[in-house]
Order: C-alpha cells, then sequence, then structure tokens
C-alpha cells in the first residue's frame, strides 16, 4: 500500500465510477492500522462504510501485532488470512484490485 | 508503482513476451506524470504505443493535480476512474497485473 | 513488494488457509535477490517449497542482472517473462495476488 489517504481516496473514486458493484477492502500486514477505532483513518473508513463498502482485516496481521477485535471499527469483518480471502473472492469472480 | 522506468521495461518485456495480448496501461495517482507529453518518460510512453499497447489516464487524478488533456501525450485515452476501468476489464475478461 | 520477509510469511500464511490450492510465486526486477541459493530468504523459500509452492523467476531480470541458473535454489523454473508468466496463468483460471 502506498498510502492510506491515497488507497481510501481511490476506494471513494471506485464506488462513484461503480455505485452498484460489490466492494471489499481487504485489509493485511501494517494496513490493518486502518481499520483500528481510534486510528487517523477511523472516519474516512466510516464514511466509507455507509456507502456500503465492506472492510475485512486478516486475523494472522492482528495477531502479529497484538491487536483485538475490540480495538477495530464495528462492524469490520474479521477473516483468517487477508491474503487467502483475496484468493477466494477471485474464486467467486470478483475481480481484483491492489492499491 | 515501485519506479516508472523499471515498470515500463516490464510492460516492454510483456509486449514481447506475448505480441498478440491486447495491453493497457491504465496510470492513476502520482503515475499519472508517465503519460505528460513534456514529462521525462514521453519516449518511453511513445515507443510503446507504437507497439500497440493503449494507455489510460484517471480523470479524478488529472484533477486532483489540475491537469488538462491537453498536458498528456497524443491518443492516450482518459478515462473516469482509473481504479473503475481496472475492474470493468477484468469484468470483461481481462488478466490483471499490478507494477 | 514491500519487504521479502512479510511477503514470503504471508504467502506461508496463504499455505495454511488454503492447504490444497496450487501457489506458484512469481518473481521478477529486485524480488528474484528472493531466489538466490546464496541469498539471505533461502532457508524460508526452501521451507516454503516443502509445503508445495512452487517458485518461478524471470529471466529478463535474471539477465538485467547477470544471474546464472546456477544462482538460484535448486528446483526454481526460469520463465521467459515474470509479467507474463502472471497473465498466462491468469488465463488458465489462475487468481493473482501482488504483494
Amino acid at each position: 500500500m502506498e498510502n492510506a489517504k491515497s488507497a481510501l481516496k481511490s476506494i471513494k473514486n471506485l464506488r462513484e465510477d461503480l455505485p452498484l458493484e460489490e466492494i471489499e477492502v481487504v485489509l493485511h500486514q501494517e494496513a490493518i492500522d486502518i481499520a483500528l477505532s481510534n486510528g487517523e483513518y477511523s472516519n474516512l473508513v466510516l464514511d466509507l462504510m455507509t456507502r456500503d463498502i465492506g472492510f475485512a482485516v486478516c486475523y494472522n496481521s492482528m495477531k502479529a501485532r497484538d491487536l483485538k477485535s475490540t480495538d477495530l471499527i464495528d462492524g469490520i469483518k474479521i477473516v483468517d488470512a487477508g491474503v487467502g480471502e483475496i484468493i477466494k473472492l477471485q474464486k467467486d469472480g470478483w475481480a481484483y484490485l491492489k492499491l
């Protein structure tokens, strides 16, 4: 991830360009900071969630940084492995975009 | 994008490896500098265009940097959102590669 | 590639999450250092290879750095172009993940 703020802006642009598409943002490694309820991006994430954009956080990455589900913004999904989630979604026909 | 020059080299390698495949390079955020007619990469881009490689630039990113279509190399396509273009191409059966 | 060590950790997590899926790691540009038999990541790569994860190295990138096949860990595949390999695998139905 180049930069959290520009990535979140790109996701907002994607929603505006594709208003009817299901969108899920999968966060892993250091990018899971974006999902922290007391983090600097929480307002941007909450805004995207109101636009029907889902967020999934990698549990492996949470363990590696000693984070608990209560540290995350309410309503964010936890998946066993972010990398596995991305593969599974493609196998289900989803397109993929790396930011 | 790690590095514009190595990315453009990879695209040239891709063309040589897949001479018959349709290839479109989608540029967004700071990578749109690659498409500037007076930019340092214009000769490399023009060379790739002669090899039947298309370029698309994100209009959201152009607005954010106050760029006009006349600032771009002739023949480069402008799309509303680079991220949306990538998703739409995959929905049409294109493969995806992030450089 | 953000970081070789975290990328290799992500690949291990992917194997654990998807024990039956075919996985191939395509290395190009500076990431081919991961495949060097005398490199700092050779033990991690060998461990992944015992977990039925394949590795492919870009020959264009090898030429650019003057590397020979004998410089690579035994059993690693060499492909003409890493970028072409990624496109071909997707055309064959594989999912794609950029680390």
